[in-house]
């Protein structure tokens, strides 16, 4: 199944005065409406990555992300087997509000279901986990482009060599994604990025990247490549895809996460994450 | 005249307990018992570039100042003939509280005193613009090393082909000060700057040098050269001199500066100029 960009389909879908309502869109979601990417989609808002997983390594998990903030930061975690979110949202049911979901046992991707009802446990916990949408929403905000935007493709993303700290079975590389700037709009971009340490916060790396064990820009691990012009540099933040790599390398008996790119929007405005 | 490193023998002079008095370091400087580099003393408060004009281009060099305000932020504006500033210091004296001057006709550098009181006229004007030493005091209280600091040398600065906007006969080039810094110290350094925006604030440029007209980093047009290493960015931030270079390209009949890194010290704490 392809998940391609939602953006002109969804306005023909949702109507474009009620695609920034949060809780609107979810509904269609819930209902079946939309099983694709919600870059886009109700854009003020924040949208999240979702991991869900048994109660018995939900303890190791968060102490993962707690130990890798910056790139696994957590917005919220629900009580075990409760499929609301109340704080994200008043009416979240996490079996349905995802656009799609990837099943996973053992490592290895089982299923790519649009409703996952049929597999919820009372030991389930879910995890959302801050995404690079809300300061990216804030970048463009402030006048700076980004070219994969710009360009109609997923974020380029790749394994550096930073280790995260490990916690229980969690553990493996930092996923770091790259956006190429000019270097005033890179310095506003640690500024603006800074205010936002919920959705990853400021920048882990720019310039060399060999300096983080990325051989080749061309050649993500993840996403796209996107091109970077002789007066740009390579800007790394920490990703959101970290926590994803650290289930996939523990392989979990069971676990689900949201498919790449279908994020579940939330009521909280991007702006109410900014620390100042 | 040389104009040697302050610390050690200003240690001797004042009395390592005293050395951080801004009040009797600036008395001591006026009694004439320091005539050198003011770096490293009362480290905790501000310094000042001190540039004294005639009140017909006053004026023109206060809208300079505002159209350039990251090279030249002002913290205090004198009375014309007054040689007070008692925003800074209730007992400053500017006619005798700096270690050294300069005094300059048509653009030509005619003196070096240590006290302009036989010079001082009911025209003059004073100007105080931010120096970059209060960001380096909070750089190093961050754990970021400056390794001019370390070098015991003055920092490398470079005239940028970024041209400043003129105001009446005041132009030229913004001249940058330059600290090569790892990628993690120099995005924790646009945080850091940033909160200074009274002492030049965030940097204007990282990275390829070429992009602001410097052709070669290890001849810098004033102050000394410091290594890049491989594993770093120069890191470039507007600098005080770019007043003084204004100054110099206007050729005004008369004006007086202070001496390269003899500064006015303030009773200002650099803590005060954070803005956040």
């Amino acid at each position: 199944m392809s998940i391609s960009t939602a953006s002109p389909a969804a306005v023909s879908v949702f109507g474009a005065e009620r695609v920034r309502d949060a809780a609107h869109v979810r509904g269609l979601i819930r209902q079946g409406h939309w099983t694709s990417h919600t870059s886009g989609l109700a854009h003020d808002h924040v949208q999240g990555n979702v991991v869900i997983l048994p109660e018995v390594q939900a303890n190791d998990f968060l102490r993962y992300c707690q130990r890798n903030a910056k790139a696994c930061p957590v917005l919220a975690v629900s009580e075990p087997g409760q499929a609301a979110l109340p704080t994200l949202g008043a009416d979240i049911d996490i079996c349905t509000d995802l656009p799609r979901y990837r099943v996973w046992q053992h490592g290895e991707l089982v299923d790519e279901p649009t409703d996952i009802s049929p597999l919820w446990r009372d030991d389930l916990v879910t995890f959302v986990i801050g995404c690079s949408f809300s300061f990216e929403q804030a970048l463009m905000d402030a006048g700076i482009g980004l070219r994969h935007v710009q360009q109609g493709r997923n974020v380029a993303m790749y394994r550096s060599h930073i280790q995260t700290v490990a916690a229980g079975p969690f553990a493996g590389p930092m996923v770091v994604s790259m956006r190429p700037l000019k270097a005033a709009d890179a310095i506003r971009a640690v500024q603006i990025t800074s205010r936002f340490p919920g959705v990853h916060g400021a920048p882990v790396h720019m310039g060399d990247p060999a300096q983080i064990g990325i051989a080749d820009l061309a050649h993500p691990d993840y996403g796209d490549a996107v091109e970077v012009l002789p007066d740009e540099l390579p800007v790394f933040w920490a990703c959101g895809v970290t926590p994803q790599a650290a289930i996939a390398q523990a392989r979990l008996p069971f676990c689900i996460t949201h498919a790449p790119g279908a994020m579940l929007i939330t009521d909280l405005l991007n702006q109410q994450l900014a620390s100042f």
